[in-house]
């Protein structure tokens, strides 16, 4: 295939300067009845290729034109035999992957410190979570790769399992040895499907630890969007071989997406493919160098840490995005947050994710030399703080669940104040930063350490997510009766 | 509340012109790493503004800032007690509204000519649908509103039920009476939900049918993006009334988008709300005007036929949106499909929807007078065709229900010929055009009437949608024993 090709992007083009007299939706009729406020902040050209479904545009739904052109492409390039773009985030991708795999009931291995799409995706499903609780390091407080081990276990537990999903890299570019767990799922006869949100670029630089899909995953959710050039919310779902039913997953993927796509996002998806085809290994080469340089510098900085494989000991780590930069701040004698107020308000440098102990940025395509340098200045200005050392998280609790998460979902449900909600089954996701891993999912009763773990993430600073009640100061449980 | 105010949208300014070195998603990095062909698609500004959830613009899933500040003036300017912005269009709404009222195996009052998201609403959420089969117009071969008479007949066949959904307007622009079918469902203490994707500008001129708010729905859901001036793909679900449980609609709605939302749809939506609040009635007299005038004119156009509320006739019809235009061409002795193609690729007009006796335009605050000349002039261009004139649609079989939708998802499936379908169980929907209303929904027998339906459809020059095959000469019906 021709990868300078862009059958997508190059048809709006041709529809967006094409003079036809617009009586379909969008109501701004490519920018006539836009409103001036949202001109001022976006310019009046992209107003030109929102554009719905015409024609010549194709089909999100029933690709047979240059959408499926696109997506055949985007194939090639990422290592894929099939390829769906996706206007609903990673989020629709990893909902359709359980979906297309899993019945009511089913159960499917996953890890503890999944995004809260897969249990969006349980709830959806009335699939039964078999949680595999990641390794994590305690000087570094963030959790860590599940090992191939721990997935042979599970599968021998749990021989009438229907699929094995796997977060890779994590939120902090922590990857296991995806290879040997691939292996050991297919001797199973079960699919592998692997949350790649943060792992979109690996395929395209022999740098970065091996792709999902070269490791052997059926199927990957990659969000286009965060490291690659695409738009916030674009991301790709990539599949491979024949474990996976590629009808039922478009029908999946129909169930969970609009059916106005968004086609600024769609080209965006085109733009980056051919991006990477051909200037992938120059600009993240370009990248890789920025990242080394930040990580050189940082470390000349008395009191900062820096997540590298040498530092982080956890079983089951195999290999780590090495432009995914993890700096601890602890030693400074203040939390991450503290850090990440300072340098987002006064020093112009936004992270991605503070923590308790330390801050994550993502170094990407879109970065520059003027950045890393205000990046290391701003880290030389942060004085050390007198606050005492900060102490690392306690151990994990295991909460037994009693419920799937689709039954808790549905159950009738009442709020409590989180100091009466022991012994209860919780119908939210609690999830403590640190370390990112979910004390409660829906289903689980709420244990007596999960209270009191919870009060100690909360005192020593860090903050839980999840929760609908925003202060944690109430839980919503299943009503008793 | 000041409409005046833009919080969102004035928030994302300020973040984007301020100078942070960005360590975070999306990759691009306000434009740096965006792809060069997309820049020149959609103009450089753009990539500055298509920000992440950064500290001051809010979090869509638990907005407590400049998000939740945008839907309280939303919910003002529109009539509502609480609006949900929405970056997953309308579907991701109308599901989340079947999602948060019934559990799997409740039943729920739909008319059949839904839209494809009610159905995927019923498929995650195990709900039943009774369907009430609205009335159509065989001179105008499409479907109309359902009755208050046939709502009230449901409610008391079925007691059990546990909400009504409506829609309101049709694609055509049809309404049926919903102040009376809101009264009958709040006499039956059930919600109302509406499919209002079409009504978005019905509250702001006195020269539209009663929005479904004022009407007294529970809840409606709204395209922003069809109408009034937001982007594709941006919606909005408004609210009021204590039947509904809005925190299980929250978290429902929080299964069904993307945790990484795009903040240009957002805007888009604090945008068009305060066009709306100010500009609202001008604009939309304006449209009114221009509607007023290409129907005046294009009925003096020999054989043209103009869907208006005097030349439509079905019970329960109750109001037609003045800006919603339908052209039969039938008398021309063309199909709607070739005179769309005509207008669209010779005569530089493009309508929003074709069928096979009419065409449907959209009107909205974005169309000016040349666009009204120019289709217009293209009518005058159209050429009566030799062709004999099209036989109206024979009358819609009822198709009986075996299991609920969500059941005929998950069972195990296989391909057939559609001449082979007969008497098997349908996993699809299918929806013949005209008149919009499905043959078959997942769950239900393909009769012998159902298949020589489809045929007279196909025969006749009609089209298909739904189906996972597009030719729809085979259809995925349930695996036998």
């Amino acid at each position: 295939m021709n990868q300078s090709n862009l059958p997508l992007l190059n048809a709006m083009q041709a529809s967006a300067s094409r003079q036809s007299a617009p009586f379909y939706a969008p109501g701004h009729k490519r920018g006539k009845g836009t409103p001036q406020p949202l001109k001022e902040l976006l310019g009046n050209q992209v107003f030109q290729a929102d554009l719905p479904e015409l024609p010549e545009l194709d089909n999100l739904f029933a690709p047979q034109g240059v959408i499926s052109q696109a997506q055949q492409l985007a194939a090639e390039a990422f290592g894929a035999e099939e390829t769906w773009f996706l206007v609903n985030g990673s989020t629709a991708g990893i909902m359709a992957a359980i979906l297309a795999t899993c019945d009511a009931g089913d159960k499917i291995i996953v890890p503890r410190n999944v995004h809260r799409s897969v249990i969006s995706g349980l709830i959806l499903s009335g699939a039964m979570p078999i949680f595999i609780y990641p390794e994590s390091d305690p000087a570094w407080d963030l959790a860590g790769s599940i090992t191939p081990e721990a997935v042979e276990t599970a599968l021998k537990q749990h021989p009438d399992a229907k699929a094995v999903m796997v977060v890779y890299p994590t939120y902090h570019g922590v990857c296991g040895d995806l290879t040997s767990i691939a292996e050991i799922v297919h001797r199973h006869h079960l699919p592998l499907l692997v949350d790649e949100a943060h792992g979109a670029h690996f395929a395209f630089h022999p740098h970065f630890p091996i792709s999902a899909l070269a490791a052997g995953a059926d199927l990957t959710v990659q969000s286009t969007h965060k490291v690659l050039g695409a738009m916030t919310q674009a991301s790709m779902l990539h599949c491979q071989g024949n474990r996976i039913d590629r009808h039922r997953l478009s029908q999946s993927l129909q169930l969970l997406q609009s059916t106005s796509p968004s086609y600024l996002l769609l080209a965006s998806l085109d733009a980056a493919r051919q991006q990477m085809a051909f200037q992938g290994k120059a600009l993240l080469e370009q990248t890789l160098q920025l990242a080394e340089h930040a990580k050189t510098q940082l470390k000349k900085i008395p009191h900062l840490k820096i997540l590298e494989p040498a530092t982080f000991a956890t079983p089951g780590f195999f290999a780590l995005d090495p432009t995914r930069l993890t700096v601890c701040v602890a030693n400074l004698g203040m939390t991450g947050y503290e850090a990440d107020e300072i340098l987002h308000t006064q020093l112009g440098v936004t992270a991605e994710l503070p923590t308790l102990r330390q801050l994550t940025f993502i170094l990407s395509i879109g970065n520059t030399h003027q950045d890393i340098n205000q990046l290391i200045q701003s880290f030389l200005k942060l004085s050390p703080s007198p606050h005492l050392p900060i102490s690392p998280s306690p151990n994990l609790p295991i909460s037994p669940a009693t419920i799937s998460p689709r039954e808790a979902f549905f159950a009738p449900a009442e709020m409590v104040p989180l100091e009466q909600a022991g012994d209860r089954i919780s119908t939210e996701i609690v999830c403590p930063y640190p370390p990112g891993v979910p004390v409660l999912v829906p289903g689980e009763i709420v244990t007596t350490a999960a209270l009191n773990y919870l009060q100690q993430v909360l005192q020593a600073g860090g903050t839980i997510t999840g929760c609908s009640d925003p202060d944690c100061k109430t839980l919503k449980v299943v009503k008793n009766g």
